[in-house]
């Protein structure tokens, strides 16, 4: 076999068979494929594409290539969620005690955020003595304990998509659909959960901008985690606007611990609630009604939020925060930000918001930048809200005050005025669930 | 500027600027931009080409990667001709000496052939003694005193394009119009005449297999030619059989001395005077119509010849094979081809009259293969020829006699008799003249 001839065929639009893409997958793992053959199929599959079955075949060879996660020994249908990424999204938070608080194990790996937010790893260390770098023995312990536990990625994951996405995001093959779909779901599937449920972002905040491509991508994933054995579901939510109201590390565990006390603002509760219901369902819990209300009473219960507390005290952090969330971001320099004119906001730029939030320290511009836990804004008003000149749109929290300036600018030019009542988008748009 | 945003902007189908083109071409030639980068842009390209001033950009850049041949202390109009190569072309042999004898001075830079036949360089060193690594001013010199030298390529003309055409042979990125258009424009320009004439070959033995095709690749180098301030001609000629009847090395030229004489194939010498047409035409030697009839006389009259002979002289040559062409390919063992039956010559697959041509020892498979040259076929019957069962079809020619019974089978089945007379292809297309 010859790597020229995979890339020849895949520049004519030819499916490439299950040997032909594990000789690429091995062989560019092994370093026995150069990068620049690597970087041509790439590019090839940017434009002609891959069938569903070459894409599982890719996945398939990703999971291969790294360490696979065994969550056999612990007990029940083990179920896992995965967001493609948007601004404010703390969901994880929120739905893995949730989950675990209903009595599905959640033993969930996440990954640390690079660009304009934290992931959902630096959220957790924004809580005081909360590790997430617990060894693989401890991790399953505590899922077996308390039926939760979320730590760090293991770099050992899905070898292949290490070294193909590093390749990728320096020869501008990123925004590949079945490319993306096989990245996400490799490391998915190798961390070994029954079931995965998708949270695919679409909106001006994300990565995929239309519901049509969001849900292209959706199937996309779905055909791959069933073809890998997987039970799935996707929704497809809304991200032209931040979800929540609170942007950060601190100022997001803040808001997912409101959210967990039963308050919180309404959009993330109903995300959460979606999630849960599918999460709760792929599980076997019931019918998609009785897993939402399962979800609805655990929060407004406090089970989820017992959850929550059990889940810091097992991994080292401070449960004190639940009572005192202000302890997260208390110390910052915060100023706000004011309406500059009478309107109804009729647009937010996620990425804006996103962009101001890194300014203040709450992201990473590269690898190896230190993320602030208590920088990041707390919007007062968002898309749909009449405001008054002078009105506060948004506070802002950093510990860098020589930033605060650039940051208010970015958040300023992130709203949109106008003199009409706006028309909200839908929150969720769809759901796909698998056959 | 940043080669990521060069990528992305050429996948998004957007033209490059000359800055661009410029960045990428030098930091590519320096070993300052990274084949993986560069493989991405090239199959960018291969799937959204590149517009007229683009690709004239790249080649100008590519121009001036590398050594630039000054022909100006040559007086007159300095003419060249390029053919996209085909099998059987010997017509830098006939036109090289031919134009010369009408007058217009050609120093001709050739290259050696890789893949199925020997390049105009393996030809020439057929015939004992004859030199064609000449310096640059013996080179000149020969010109100035007897209008005429044809030396191998200096490996330092366009740089940039030997490196890149050696990624696009591995990343399958070579069958761009653009991209082909660059690359041998590059070269021409580099080698330093006023004026180029190409023959692009279209048909089954050609890179081009269709005369659309074959008339797109001759625009965009007639333009590129243009806007490097060259005169420029192209002339699309058919190649689904192989042009006149011998192919090999010292076979060539013993056909190519035939022609010189007055005689030879009808084909190659119509080719021929089209082509010198071209070239006696751009260097303002009249009329199309009196060049072509100019150049008639040459070969009618012994001039032609006579400065062929000449040109063996000057480059160590022993000009002894134009009285004795046969000691070209004397000493080979040689066996015939028969007809296998009755009928009509419809069809003739000129790539495997080439691969037969190879096998008998006439070409290279590889960079470091050496060359037979008095191995190859001459054709008895062509396309358009009824033969009977046992006639001779052609002769074969080779130094190792092991490789006949497998040469012979392939020459076989290049031929498809039919019952049925075949119509002709046109043997000239098209003629694409500079505005």
């Amino acid at each position: 076999m010859r790597m020229i001839d995979l890339i020849e065929k895949k520049k004519r639009g030819m499916a490439l068979t299950k040997a032909e893409i594990d000789y690429f997958i091995d062989g560019y793992t092994a370093g026995q494929i150069p990068d620049y053959q690597a970087a041509a199929l790439l590019m090839a599959i940017c434009f002609t594409g891959m069938r569903h079955e070459e894409t599982a075949w890719m996945t398939d060879a990703m999971v291969r290539s790294g360490d696979q996660v065994d969550l056999s020994s612990i007990p029940g249908v083990k179920v896992d969620k995965h967001s493609t990424g948007g601004i404010g999204d703390k969901t994880t938070l929120i739905l893995a005690p949730l989950v675990a608080a209903c009595g599905v194990p959640v033993a969930k790996m996440s990954g640390r955020g690079l660009g304009y937010t934290g992931g959902t790893v630096d959220k957790l260390e924004s809580i005081p003595g909360f590790r997430t770098d617990l060894d693989r023995d401890a991790f399953l312990d505590t899922v077996k304990r308390i039926g939760v536990c979320v730590v760090g990625q293991s770099g050992h994951l899905a070898l292949a998509d290490k070294k193909l996405y590093a390749l990728r995001d320096v020869t501008g093959t990123v925004d590949s659909i079945p490319l993306i779909a096989a990245s996400i779901m490799s490391k998915k599937i190798a961390a070994g959960a029954d079931g995965i449920v998708l949270d695919v972002k679409c909106g001006s905040g994300a990565f995929m901008k239309t519901p049509e491509d969001a849900a292209r991508l959706a199937r996309e994933m779905v055909a791959i985690g069933q073809a890998c054995g997987r039970k799935m579901a996707a929704v497809i939510t809304n991200m032209d606007l931040p979800l929540g109201y609170s942007i950060g590390n601190g100022l997001e565990v803040a808001e997912a611990i409101d959210l967990l006390k039963g308050a919180g603002p309404a959009d993330l509760r109903e995300v959460c609630l979606v999630l849960a219901a599918q999460m709760l369902s792929l599980a076997g819990k019931g019918t998609l009604q009785a897993c939402r209300d399962m979800a609805a009473a655990a929060l407004d219960s406090g089970a989820a939020l017992e959850k929550f507390v059990q889940m810091c005290r097992a991994q080292g952090g401070d449960p004190a925060v639940v009572e005192h969330p202000q302890t997260l971001y208390a110390g910052a320099v915060s100023d706000t930000l004011q309406a500059p004119a009478d309107g109804w906001i009729c647009r937010m730029d996620a990425q804006a918001c996103g962009k101001a939030s890194m300014l203040l320290g709450a992201g990473r511009e590269t690898k190896e930048s230190a993320i602030d836990p208590a920088a990041g804004i707390v919007l007062a008003c968002k898309t749909g809200d009449r405001v008054q000149k002078g009105q506060v749109l948004a506070r802002l929290y950093t510990n860098q005050p020589d930033q605060m300036a650039d940051a208010k600018q970015v958040l300023l030019d992130a709203y949109t005025l106008s003199d009409q009542k706006p028309q909200l988008p839908p929150l969720v748009y769809d759901t796909i669930l698998g056959e």
